[in-house]
C-alpha cells in the first residue's frame, strides 16, 4: 500500500498516535468513527425507544446489516452467522452443541488458546468424553501436519476443535487439507478463528469446516465483546442450542416456542449490546477504505518478513514459526526473561505480550503498523 | 419524592424528553451521563491500550468496581456475582451447570419469560429431564400460591426456577416463603429477576436464594447486554461452568487451567463489551442521587397504585394483578384488540407492550414517571 495513504489512515485510530501497538492479536484498534457509530447507536436507541415497536424493528434490521457485511468479507450466507460475544463463546456452542455419547472423542491439538482449552476440557469431563490432543506444535512442514493430523483421525472422533492459525506460534494451517481429512472419515470440524479472521482473506465455503468461530475486536477493529460464529446450513440440525432465550426460537401468539429460528440465529440467546454492531459495521467499513481484504493481507505479510528478517538477526532469538502467513510473530530469546522485556518495552510505549507455552514474546502487526514494526527491532534490542 | 426534584433529575435522561415511556420492563432508559461514562472508556482504552498490561489491570479493577457496587446495592459479597449479558444467561449457566441425572426433574411455574422456558425446555429434552410446571398465573392469594408450590415439590424437583416478578401479570411472589419451602424439601432455588432488579430493595441473602440473576438494562438503566447471576458461595461447587473460558479459570505459568476461580466469576467466560461497565457504573450512582432503593421503590408503588386506581374505572378492563407490588401494570380490555391499541398508543407517543399469555398490555414505571402516567389513562381511553 502507498505510504502516504496509509499515514492518512493511520490518523482514524487513536490508538496509534501515543504509542507503538503491536498486540492485535490482542486487541485492534478501533477507529474514532466506529467509537462515534457506537455513540451515535446509543443515542438513536434512547431518542426513539429504548425499547418501542418502532426500535426492536430497526434493532433488527442493525443485526441483520452486520450479518450481511460479515457474510461479504467472510463467504457464506448471512443466516448463516450467529452474532455470539467472542471466539470462546462460539467454541462452547459448538462444543456443548453436538450429541455427545459417553465415550465419544472430542480431538483438539497441543496449541490451542488456554481459554478454549479449557472448555474442552470441561466439556469432557462433565459428558465422560475422551480428549485426544493432536500435536502439532513442533512441527515443520505441511506434509508433517497432514500426517500427524490424519494419524489422530484413527482415535474416531466426532469433532475436531483446531485453530485456523495457531495462537502461540503464529503458523498458518492449511485447514482446506485438514478439513477435506476429517470430511473423508466423517469428522466434524471446528475452527477456531480468533487469530485469522480479519488478517487474511476468508471464505468459509471454500475452507469448508463445518464451524468457524472469530471474533470483532482483533484485526477487524470492532468493540470488544462482539464476535460471530458460522455454521454450516447442512451441519445446522445437528448443532442443538445450549443456552436458549426469545432470539433463537419462534414463538405462537400465545408466546409458546413453537420451532427454532430456520438459520444460525437459533444459537443466539438473548438481550445482547446491540448498539455495539453499529461500531462493527463502521469498523469493517473502515478497513474497506484502506483496500481489498487481500491488499490488506499482502501489507501485513510485507511488514511481517521485514521484521522478522530483522529480528533474526538478534543474537539467541529464534523465530518459533519457521513460515510466516500471519500476523503473529512469536519468537524466544535465549536466557532472557520474557516478562520483564515485554514489561520494559510497555513502559517505552511498544506493546507486545508474552505467550505462556512455548513460553515466548508474541508481536502482532495490521495492515498499517509499518511505523511500529520498523521501531520495533531497536526497541527490543535495547530492551534485552 | 419532591417533584421538582424530580423534573430537575428527569433531565438527566434523554429518552423521556420526546415520548411517555412506560416500558421499564422491556428496557429502562439511560442518562446521559451514563452513554458518556461509555463513551469515555472507549476513549481511555484506545488512549492506554487497547490491549496492554496497565490496561488489562485497568479493565480488571474496572469489573470489580462493578461488582462492588452490585452487592452494595443487591447484597451478599461482590465476589458473589458473576457478570453476565443477561438475566437469560444467568438462567442458562444455572439450569446448565447443576450435575443433572437422567429422569431429574426440573420445577418452574407457568408465567415464566417465553425465552428461559424455551431453555428449560430444551435442558430437559437433552438431558432426558422430567419438566413439572407449578400453575400460579390465576392465584390470587399468597396462601394459595405456597400450598400450590408446596404441592409441586412433592415431585421432588432439583431445582425450582421461579420468577421473584411475574414478568406477564406483575405479580410479586413471597420470595423467601417459596425459599423456605424449597429449602425444607433440599429443592435449590433460581430466582429470575428480570423484572425485580431496579424496582425494589433486595437482598440476597435475606432472600435466601441460592441462584438469582438478573439484568442491569431495564431499572438499573444501564447499557443492555449487562446483566448479574448470583450464585450463594455454598452453592459454588454443585454449579459447574458449561461455557467456559479464560475469565473463569486459573492458569499456570505454562497456560495450563490449573483451577476455577474461586468465586462466581467461575462462571464468566471471554472477552466481554468491558467499557460497558463504567456505564452500569454511572447508571447505578445516577439512581443514588435520586434518593435510597426504598424511596425510589415507595414512588414507583406510589405511581403505580394511582395509575391502577385511574384504570379501574375504564369499562371492560381488568387489572390482571389485584395486589400491586411490582412496576408492572398488565391488563386486559374485554373485546380489545390489545396489539392494535398498543400499536395506536405508539403513534401518539406512549410506548408499553403487549404480553402473549394470559393475553394482555403491559405498562411499567419508574419512580420518576409520574408526568407519563398521569397522561396515560387518558391517551388509552382515546386508542380503545
Amino acid at each position: 500500500m502507498i505510504s502516504s495513504v496509509i499515514n492518512e489512515h493511520r490518523l482514524k485510530y487513536p490508538a496509534l498516535k501515543n504509542k507503538s501497538y503491536l498486540n492485535f492479536g490482542a486487541q485492534g484498534t478501533m477507529a474514532s468513527s466506529t467509537i462515534d457509530a457506537i455513540k451515535q447507536s446509543y443515542d438513536y436507541v434512547q431518542e426513539k425507544g429504548p425499547l418501542s415497536a418502532g426500535m426492536f424493528a430497526w434493532l433488527v434490521e442493525e443485526g441483520l446489516r452486520c450479518k450481511r457485511l460479515i457474510a461479504e468479507e467472510f463467504g457464506g450466507k448471512a443466516s448463516s452467522y450467529a452474532l455470539t460475544q467472542n471466539t470462546t463463546e462460539g467454541c462452547n456452542i459448538v462444543l456443548w452443541g453436538l450429541d455427545w455419547k459417553e465415550g465419544d472423542t472430542l480431538l483438539t491439538t497441543d496449541s490451542e488458546h488456554n481459554g478454549v482449552m479449557k472448555a474442552a476440557v470441561q466439556l469432557c469431563k462433565r459428558n465422560k468424553l475422551k480428549l485426544e490432543i493432536c500435536n502439532i506444535a513442533e512441527l515443520d512442514s505441511e506434509e508433517e501436519i497432514l500426517s500427524t493430523v490424519e494419524k489422530s483421525l484413527e482415535s474416531n472422533p466426532r469433532l475436531f476443535m483446531i485453530s485456523h492459525v495457531l495462537w502461540n506460534t503464529g503458523r498458518v494451517l492449511p485447514l482446506r487439507k485438514i478439513v477435506d481429512l476429517c470430511k473423508s472419515k466423517n469428522v466434524k470440524v471446528l475452527a477456531d478463528g480468533a487469530q485469522s479472521a480479519g488478517v487474511m482473506p476468508l471464505d468459509m465455503i471454500a475452507l469448508g469446516a463445518e464451524f468457524y468461530a472469530f471474533t470483532g475486536h482483533k484485526w477487524i477493529g470492532g468493540p470488544e465483546g462482539v464476535g460471530a460464529l458460522y455454521v454450516d446450513p447442512n451441519s445446522l440440525n445437528e448443532l442443538e442450542p445450549t443456552f436458549a432465550g426469545w432470539r433463537g426460537a419462534i414463538f405462537n401468539a400465545k408466546g409458546q416456542a413453537i420451532d427454532w429460528q430456520p438459520d444460525s440465529s437459533r444459537y443466539e440467546v438473548a438481550t445482547a449490546p446491540f448498539p455495539l454492531l453499529s461500531g462493527l459495521i463502521n469498523a469493517i467499513e473502515v478497513h474497506r477504505q484502506a483496500g481489498s481484504t487481500s491488499d490488506r493481507y499482502d501489507s501485513i505479510i510485507q511488514i511481517t518478513k521485514k521484521l522478522r528478517a530483522e529480528l533474526s538477526t538478534i543474537p539467541n532469538l529464534k523465530l518459533l514459526d519457521k513460515t510466516g502467513g500471519s500476523s503473529l510473530i512469536s519468537f524466544s530469546i535465549e536466557g532472557a526473561v520474557h516478562g520483564n522485556i515485554v514489561k520494559t518495552l510497555e513502559s517505552k510505549g511498544f506493546i507486545v505480550r508474552t505467550i505462556p507455552n512455548p513460553e515466548c514474546i508474541r508481536a502482532s502487526v495490521h495492515y498499517f503498523s509499518q511505523e511500529e514494526a520498523e521501531k520495533f527491532c531497536d526497541a527490543l534490542k535495547a530492551s534485552i
